[in-house]
């Protein structure tokens, strides 16, 4: 394995997951994490991870379902590198496919209408909002410069078959946007976690799984708090992690 | 005060109000409880409660925020006379006025772009989704028999002034389909606040305060959860209800 500059090998503390980290690049967050464990996929199964940045996602519900195969699009050449490069550490090959590609325009490398499970951890901040520095890595991943959420969304509905199932987490305050355009592009809420970094204050994400073609009807399940009263992880998080 | 067959007078061990109960009838629920105290109005204002059935909501709120004044409609006669009984019976003759009208005819008895608050505990059910007694008071309490979700939500913007707040508590499934109505009817969403039975089920309630000509950006609050690990009602549940 070459690591280039600036470049570390972490052991995850996840089952035995490994990872390439850059030191002043976008580390993974506690997102990731948590997707990835909303984001349950049974059996063989085909899912794709739209805008998957270093490849964390595709890497942790790999462990949860080693049947899995994975197909994942990045628009970062930089960030695609260091995904496939990630996928080697742990010798995924077989599992988890990383393409360079536009979330925009995903036929070039996927199938449409081919899987059963899409997933999606989207910038979060809506470009009109700051000003962002264009060209860095951490600002694409943070600020719709590549993708809207309409671009995320549509694309989802496209890849998944009837049935399947697409799993995102996003910012609380998007919500009704986000309820409205799923229900543009047929995909029906089916269930949402909201996830409050303790149990005082206001939530700081939300995980919506959304079925293609299905009837809705949305399940609000048990909150996930973060931190408790002692400031240190719950178990809850402890166990996502699979700590306990 | 004249109590008819069947009806008892109820210390409410919320503060010093009583309230007339049918033995068979509805009786408030802690929806009534944990919307009044969700909706907080400040120094003199003018309210509305849409469907106030026997006055919990106005009696509550006006314990928390005695400079307000209520114009509550329901439209059931039965509840109404019990609403203006209630009234009575804890001297707020002065702040509260219940009319007996159609949530779909509002302007009979109420003026348009008048209020600074609305609040609401509709009926949650559709009246498709089961076979449903029109006759009854619980029956037309629970089922949309007068009134859908739209017409309540079509009202409450009508008679809110700009910038007016609509609170409502309603069930968490139906969600999307909620904001998509406020956002049809011009009313932002602001704060939303989910309601557990306890810290392992899905959410039972949803509440939802709005604002008329707003620009939105949804807060999603802290959880209320309902039963501790004990069994028992949790201390936040418990000062709602006033009592530590």
């Amino acid at each position: 394995m070459n690591l280039k500059a600036g470049e570390t090998i972490e052991n995850l503390h996840i089952k035995t997951l490994r990872l390439i980290q850059g030191k002043k690049e976008f580390r993974f967050g506690i997102d990731a994490v948590l997707l990835s464990d909303f984001a349950r996929t049974k059996g063989k199964c085909k899912a794709c991870d739209l805008g998957t940045g270093t490849g964390i996602i595709p890497l942790l519900m790999s462990e949860k379902n080693p049947e899995a195969n994975f197909e994942c699009i990045e628009i970062q050449e930089e960030s695609a590198d260091m995904a496939r490069r990630n996928v080697e550490l742990n010798n995924l090959q077989e599992k988890i496919k990383i393409f360079c590609a536009d979330i925009k325009e995903p036929f070039k490398v996927l199938q449409k209408n081919s899987f059963d499970a899409v997933v999606s951890n989207p910038p979060y901040i809506e470009i009109s909002n700051g000003n962002t520095n264009k060209t860095k890595p951490l600002s694409v991943a943070r600020h719709e410069v590549f993708c809207t959420l309409e671009d995320v969304i549509k694309t989802a509905y496209a890849l998944l078959k009837s049935h399947g199932k697409f799993f995102m987490i996003h910012k609380p305050f998007r919500l009704p946007q986000i309820f409205s355009l799923l229900e543009k592009y047929k995909l029906a809420p089916k269930r949402i976690k909201l996830v409050f970094p303790n149990k005082e204050k206001e939530a700081s994400m939300v995980m919506i799984e959304s079925e293609k073609c299905a009837k809705p009807y949305l399940k609000v399940e048990s909150p996930i708090i973060v931190y408790g009263d002692d400031g240190k992880y719950t178990r809850q998080i402890e166990k996502i992690y699979g700590r306990n």
